[in-house]
């Protein structure tokens, strides 16, 4: 293989594509990656030089500290192709910066900006033939960092790993979601990780999770974990509630994620004048507005569904299904997101990065 | 190299061992690993056939879901070798048993005994050069399950590894250890994951742990994080306060880990005519004590260093210099595990298990 220098990098080409081994029309989210994948190792306390080579295995000692102690963060962004084949990232420095804060709450090193978009950017142009620029379509983009020091005693790592992936995906439809407003179990609490995109936030839901979907539910509504009184996020989307005309979300905390969504659809809001609160909401308030006929819609927001709208919910004994809306906010915001990520639409805030 | 069959096992061994570039003088924790480990794959909906190989790298998918969602448990267990060179482990039916809470907890497929504990068995037969009978010398056995599956949709993976690596491992000397009480950062919650050795349980401590050295102190106890006003754990410690001559530790819950060295400590105690007070510990009720004098000991218990003493701590703005004792309760208990550990002293409640 031939390796090529470029700036902070070293390029190695896979020899051949795989691309025609993948049915772009029946893809499974996450499953189909393409070839090429960046990689840089932290060692001797610096990151080393970043590398975009052929999509392959890691090997790794059985003793690496991801396996044993969960040091590892990611991030999950998507690009967009438009008509005339420019390739578009979504707010992606809001991704990088999140990473960063994700791994200094897991006592991990600070990656470099520039390594991270000369790397990404590389990987984007290798791959670009992997990138659909039908309805829909968009490549879902996995940076990832692990701890990779071969030694199991708990403390952080000196040997670490950062990585990119990319997996084609298709208009993301999570099918009809209903979710259940969570009682018992609880996915973060103030001074712990639930803010930061670190990997054992994710398993730790798995499995209260899984009761909900036994129950019809596909999603959690997490609470507070001291009373479960107010309504926080939902594990891989933030929440919004509308209330008569008015959009309503969490305040972000320690508890929960800063998504870039949520954070875009504010501010689409107030641009088209909705009224949008951001404080705590109590589940209390939202079985009353779905009592008294006033809540309208519960969305939530993500890069994976970019806007997925809800169909009921189960908070204890009280189940609702949410009323059909002519013009429901979700599509909405799903139509106006979209058409500035695929360059459909002006982009006054400078949201659209160019690849 | 020549594979051999047993019962539930293939049997592979190592052509050639490493044992002669191992100082066993100056073994530094989980570091140096023995010549072989074990490993059983689920795939199919089952576990396949357990494997006895020489200990050599894994090779992963980077989009297996244990990089990315910490779908991860491990234990810590020991073995230990007499005067005639038998090898006993201690209690490892309860580490069997909590692999596979912690395990469900993550929605993780449980593992069968049987295979467990041949597996570990052959491996202990096979590395017993690795385990000295010099005082204080014992083997750290790491068991640990990831989840293997190349996917990165955030569900429960299909396929999983279950391992088993071994560390050589001298007297754990912790060092002075003091610690901090939390009162900002949070371990884990109620409806959480606390319970549970799950891998993200242990990075989210990194960071706060990192403060704390920086203040001198080395670890952290934790407090429950509605109000930081109970005593919790110590992260890879429970912990146990003397008042006078009574014993006290926190009660287990889903925020605190059922530790084996835990409850052994409290049986002793109950043996020895030893007050033990298993209930809510206020951070008040220790500073009280801690000013009036009758504060007498605290200390932790865990696999790793059995039992630890810890010489002072710090709680806001009030440090405190734990008492030297005559005859403390820390060597008490420590020496009388170590007797059962080591086959010098009788085992009335059958805690030894002879390989």
């Amino acid at each position: 293989m031939n390796t090529e220098k470029k700036h902070n990098l070293e390029i190695t080409k896979a020899k051949e594509s795989k691309i025609d081994s993948v049915d772009f029309n029946n893809l499974s989210f996450g499953r189909s990656f393409t070839d090429h994948m960046f990689s840089c190792d932290f060692k001797d306390g610096k990151w080393q030089v970043g590398k975009v080579i052929p999509y392959s295995p890691l090997t790794l000692d059985p003793s690496a500290r991801v396996f044993h102690y969960g040091q590892a963060v990611f991030e999950g962004m998507k690009a967009f192709k438009d008509q005339d084949n420019q390739v578009w990232l979504f707010r992606p420095e809001d991704n990088f910066n999140r990473i960063n804060i994700s791994a200094a709450r897991l006592a991990m090193p600070e990656f470099p900006k520039e390594v991270f978009f000369e790397g990404l950017t590389e990987l984007l142009k290798l791959d670009d033939a992997w990138i659909k620029n039908t309805k829909g379509s968009a490549m879902y983009i996995r940076p990832f960092v692990i701890a990779t020091e071969p030694a199991i005693s708990a403390s952080p790592a000196s040997e670490y790993k950062f990585m990119i992936i990319m997996s084609p995906a298709q208009a993301y439809y999570a099918g009809e979601v209903r979710v259940l407003i969570a009682t018992e179990y609880s996915r973060a609490t103030d001074g712990g990780v639930g803010f930061a995109k670190a990997a054992g936030n994710y398993a730790a839901q798995f499995y209260p999770t899984s009761l909900a979907h036994k129950e019809g539910y596909q999603q959690i509504i997490w609470t507070d974990s001291s009373a479960h009184e107010f309504l926080e996020e939902a594990g891989t989307m933030n929440i919004f509630f509308r209330i008569n005309d008015t959009l309503i979300t969490a305040p972000t905390s320690d508890r929960i994620l800063d998504g870039i969504t949520r954070k875009s659809v504010i501010q689409l809001a107030k641009d088209n004048n909705i009224d949008v609160e951001i404080r705590p909401i109590k589940v209390e308030e939202i079985n009353d507005a779905a009592q008294n006929g006033s809540l309208k819609e519960i969305f939530g927001s993500g890069t994976a569904a970019v806007i997925n709208p809800i169909l009921g919910f189960k908070h204890k004994e009280f189940k609702h299904e949410l009323p059909k809306q002519d013009a429901p906010y979700s599509a909405f915001f799903k139509e106006k997101l979209n058409a500035i990520q695929y360059n459909l639409a002006e982009d006054p805030h400078g949201w659209r990065y160019k690849i």
